[in-house]
Formats: C-alpha cells, sequence, structure tokens
C-alpha cells in the first residue's frame, strides 16, 4: 500500500475539507517544457507512448519542475481505437490520422475488443514505473477519452471543422454507431480498471467533442455510455469527467455520479459550483492564454476565479484545456506557486 | 414605404403572436444550391460580394428556390476589416487571410474609420437591388459581424486552433485592443445603419468567436461594444444577436437589449427561452448535421425542436450554425415546407 505524501488532491476528491486549493493542469507533461522538447527530439511522439521509461520521465517532469500537485500519466488517447484494429498515424503537423476511418456499418467487422493487459501493456507497464519513480510524492491519475470521442476520430479519421461525418454516420447507421459505442465502453472500463490496477489513483474521461453535440444527442450517444464508465469505475477510484462544452445543464450533468467534473473557461464555474453543490467537486477553469500574461495578471485571474466561488473546497484548479505549447514555463510555475501559497485563504 | 407580402419574420421579431413560425437559415445563399455554384463558377467569392447584381441573385435564390421567410444580403464580415485598410485575400481552400494582420500597439495606424457610403458602396448597392427585386415578396436582413469577432479576425490573420495571437494580443496590448474595438464599434454602426437606409429591414450581429472568451473577458472585451451597437441601431430596425457558444448566463445575455438572439444547437432552447421570458425573441437552433438525415427524421427533429417550447410564439426557426455545403437542397426544403405548414400547431 503507497503512503502518499502529498494526497490533498485525493482529499479534494472526496470532497474533504482542505487546507489549501490542489493544482495541476492539462497537457501539463507537454511540449512548453524545454526538457519534454529534448525527449521529444530523440524519439517521436507514438514511441514517446510505447515507451514506458520515457513515459513515465515526462510525467514525471511537472512534478519536479513545476510542483504540480498531482501526475498524468503521458500517453493519448487515440491508443485504444488503434488497439482495437484501426491503424493510426501521427504525422507531423497535420496530428493524428487513422487513414482508413470507420465510414459504413460494415466496417464495425475491422474492430475488435481487446485486452488492455496485452494489447495496451505499453501503457500499464508506463503506470507501474511512474508510480514507482514518483515514489509516493504525488498521486497519478490515469485517462481515456469517452466513448463518444473515440467514435468520432473513428469516423472522421483526421481533424474536422463541421463534424460532418460523424453526424452523417449516426444519423445513417445509427445502430451501427450505439454498437461501436458499447465495445468502446466495454474495452475503456477494462483499461481503466487496468490502470488502477498498475498504480492509478483516478481516472479522468475527457469528452472531448462532447462539444459537438445538441443536448438531445449528447443524452443518446454519450451520456450513457460515460455513466456505464464512471458506475463500473467507482468503486476501484475517483472518477473526474470533463465533458467539454457540455454546458447545457450541470444539474443532469451530474446524474453520471463521477466524484469530479471538469470545465472549460467559458463556463461561470461559481454558478456551476453552486448548481452541483455537494454531489460533486468541480475542477477547472482558468482560461489558457492568460498564461501569456504578466505574473501580476495570471496571479490576479487566478485570485478572482478564487474569489469568484463562495468557498476554496471542492474545487481543483486547473486551466480550462490543456496549456499552450508556446507558454513560459515560468508562468505556468508563477501560478502554481500562487496557488500553493495563496489559495488557502479561500478556504473556509 | 414598401408593402411586405409577408412580414411574418417581422412580427415575430415584435414578439406579437402570430399564426405560424417563420423560418430562414444561416448561409442560405451558399454552396450547397447549384444554382448558387453556377453563379460561383463565373466569378470568385470577392468578386460576387463587390457585384451588387450577383449578390442580389445568390441573396434571392434561397426565397424562390427554398421558401425562405427572410432573405439575408450576400456579403462577408470581413470587407469592414478591409475598408479599414487591412489587405484581405480569400484563397481558395484555406479561406479568408489577412497577409499582414495587427500584431503590435503601432499596427493601429494601418487602420482608420471610414465612411461606408464610400468605401462599402458596393455593399449598399446590393441592399438597394436586392429589396427592388424582392418587391416586397420578404423582408431583407443586413449583418455585420461583432467587433471582437472581426479584431479576432484581424489579429489572427487567418483560422487559428488556439486563438493564441488574439488572446495574447488583448492582455499585452489591452489599451489599443479596446481602442480597435472602439474604432470597429463606430463603423459597425454607421454600416449597419446606412444598410437600414439602403432598405435593410432588419439587422443581425454575429459574433462568431464570443465563443473563445470566458464570462469576464466577454463581459470587457465584447458585451460593451454590441450593447453601443444595439442601442444606436434599434431605434432603425430590430436587431438580432449571435453570440456564439456564450452560452453562460442568458439573463445576463438578454441585458444587450436586442430583440432577438440567436443560438446555437448545443443549447437546451426551451430553456433559454423560459429564462429569457418576454424579453426578447429567440432564434434557431437545429443541429445543421441533422439535415443529412432523412425527411421523416429531419422533420420529428423540428418537431421536437417546436416540441419543446412552451409555445412557438417568440420563435424563429433557423439551424444552430450555417448550412453545410453538401446538404441536399431538397433536405432544407422539407423543413422548411414543414415548418410552414405545421409549426401553426404549436402556437397557442
Amino acid at each position: 500500500m503507497k503512503v502518499l505524501q502529498n494526497d490533498l488532491f485525493l482529499r479534494t476528491l472526496k470532497n474533504e475539507k482542505t487546507e489549501r486549493t490542489p493544482i495541476w493542469v492539462m497537457r501539463q507533461a507537454g511540449r512548453y517544457l524545454p526538457q519534454y522538447r529534448a525527449v521529444r527530439e530523440k524519439a517521436d511522439f507514438i514511441t514517446m507512448c510505447k515507451t514506458p521509461e520515457l513515459a513515465a520521465e515526462v510525467t514525471i517532469q511537472p512534478v519536479d519542475l513545476i510542483g504540480v500537485d498531482v501526475a498524468i500519466i503521458f500517453s493519448d488517447i487515440l491508443v485504444i481505437p488503434e488497439a482495437m484494429g484501426l491503424e493510426f498515424l501521427m504525422n507531423e503537423g497535420t496530428g493524428p490520422v487513422f487513414p482508413n476511418p470507420i465510414r459504413t456499418a460494415s466496417d464495425i467487422n475491422r474492430i475488435h475488443e481487446f485486452d488492455p493487459t496485452d494489447r495496451l501493456k505499453y501503457v500499464l507497464d508506463a503506470v507501474s514505473l511512474t508510480v514507482k519513480e514518483l515514489d509516493g510524492r504525488v498521486p497519478l491519475i490515469g485517462f481515456s477519452g469517452a466513448p463518444w470521442t473515440l467514435l468520432t476520430y473513428m469516423v472522421e479519421g483526421k481533424g474536422s471543422k463541421n463534424f460532418s461525418r460523424i453526424k452523417e454516420f449516426v444519423y445513417r447507421e445509427r445502430k451501427t454507431a450505439h454498437k461501436i459505442l458499447e465495445m468502446l465502453t466495454n474495452v475503456i472500463i477494462s483499461y481503466l480498471k487496468a490502470k488502477v490496477a498498475a498504480g492509478a489513483d483516478v481516472v479522468q474521461v475527457f469528452d472531448t467533442w462532447g462539444s459537438i453535440l445538441s443536448p438531445t444527442q449528447f443524452e443518446e450517444f454519450s451520456k450513457p455510455y460515460i455513466k456505464r464508465i464512471v458506475d463500473e469505475l467507482k468503486s476501484v477510484a475517483p472518477v473526474i469527467v470533463f465533458a467539454k462544452g457540455v454546458n447545457y445543464n450541470f444539474s443532469k450533468l451530474a446524474e453520471l455520479g463521477a466524484n469530479a467534473y471538469s470545465f472549460d473557461w467559458t463556463v461561470d464555474l461559481a454558478a456551476v459550483k453552486r448548481e452541483i453543490g455537494d454531489k460533486a467537486v468541480v475542477q477547472g477553469n482558468l482560461d489558457p492564454t492568460i498564461l501569456y500574461a504578466s505574473h501580476d495578471d495570471i496571479r490576479s485571474e487566478a485570485a478572482a476565479l478564487l474569489g469568484s466561488l463562495d468557498n476554496g473546497n471542492g474545487h481543483i484548479f486547473n486551466l480550462g484545456h490543456g496549456i499552450l505549447p508556446d507558454v513560459k514555463p515560468e508562468n505556468l510555475k508563477a501560478l502554481v506557486d500562487y496557488i500553493k501559497v495563496d489559495s488557502h485563504k479561500f478556504h473556509k
């Protein structure tokens, strides 16, 4: 049983009263760090994902260099579709691509469920190695894309502006879409459970493309599948859900039963926290571009966010989206230091 | 004084009780129509904007071919930055580009306010010609980008994923940003007033990139400028505001005092209508990709939207975003016919 030196993040997730606000940022193991870029020069992105030593190294960098309160395993949400049999390329410049995307009902025959301890052993090894190297300094988050978000990538094949292919697919091949969402849900559950077994303390589910769905579409194509993941995972680890842009009804979102919900910066976090109440913790949501500003401006924007909440308890500080690659590391450090030193003032 | 044969749209904007719901769709004068593509083959996009006969022709096409209840003048929101002195190119494939964007405080010297009856006479001529050719069949909407959205394009220079340049600009050059927003507000007011003088019955302000702002940023960089436009225009014509993605507080949005607000498909329109109450009319918000579905599915999704509202009055039917270029015109026609024939059932 591992003993954590810093368990603030876990206590906050249990909605306990705490001495200050914990902080981490999405993409904290990323290109904004020169030490990350140094590793990246030796290996391409996919090799980094598939080499436990490299994944562990960059996962721990922001703990050492920035002082965040939790690590998140370096990986990619698209390892799942690849493990299901969909060929995956990471093109420099254009981003991830599935050269043969899912487009017709019969394409379901090209994908299959799988055993994560076999096909995604490299991620689990990276988790175990990271836990060992962290040596109890901070907890570790394991993550997955949500079924809807993964299906969107599998059908679009690459980045999209209109998301017309996935929408066309779910209207024309509704039954197949649900079958694939079911398969994805099954593999995500076993994948996240395996991550917890390998040592992850918490899991986060990213539904990035929840943002392209209308409220009724979200209820049909995304929410029931996330709910099943939360139901299955909650007994083994706390679950955070980030349904980006799903901002229409926070009480309804909270029906998912997760321990925490993460929000982008277009949301009034104080209003959401009031609406969700004690049912869950909120995570977020500083505009990531605020990290371009001066240290004084960064501190005052962070203070404004903390001050907007009635109470600092029940809040995990984060950005509303991944840190941008051209942000100066010292600007993130200024934010993290501010939260660590001053957020106690907002706790009652 | 022009007499309209179909003034349903205008009566709805006055929040009058009406016999059925009016309908139009964003980008209705667009690439999904073969008749539009035929004009587009003869002239590039900018030439179409600048040739009143061509602009009038494509503006009227959806009235003739689809039967929408209102026309919207064919033009582009980027005519304003161009008229202010910023060179503008429409690249095939990559979209609009400002090769020399605004990046530093001194770049403000490269732009200037202008007289729309001079620099944008071609738009006003297109409006007058369209009004003449419509001959009172339906009203005409004139439009503009909101100051924030135009500033975003002027600083980014082209499409963006992170909008890091505009955000960096407003944090580093906050005063200059406000000065340019002020200039834009001035020219937008005189431009929209000139459009009304030329015969437009209604104006719509598009704040497409309101979606990238946090609530406090929207209050600082966008809302006060839109408010001034609404205040100045409201005495001459009804005003519709489409602040895309600004979904955090609808009562606060309604403080703008516009006659109507348009919403994208991620919003629960019924909830918004309840929240805004009698203060304004709502416009929207069917997911544009529903037009890929069968006619039966299109009708049932439209019925679901109409049925979700307590009352069909006070609602202008529209998509939540522009119609996609690969939608079949007969699918839009099926939607428009359904609204014209069946929406009376939802009016009390």
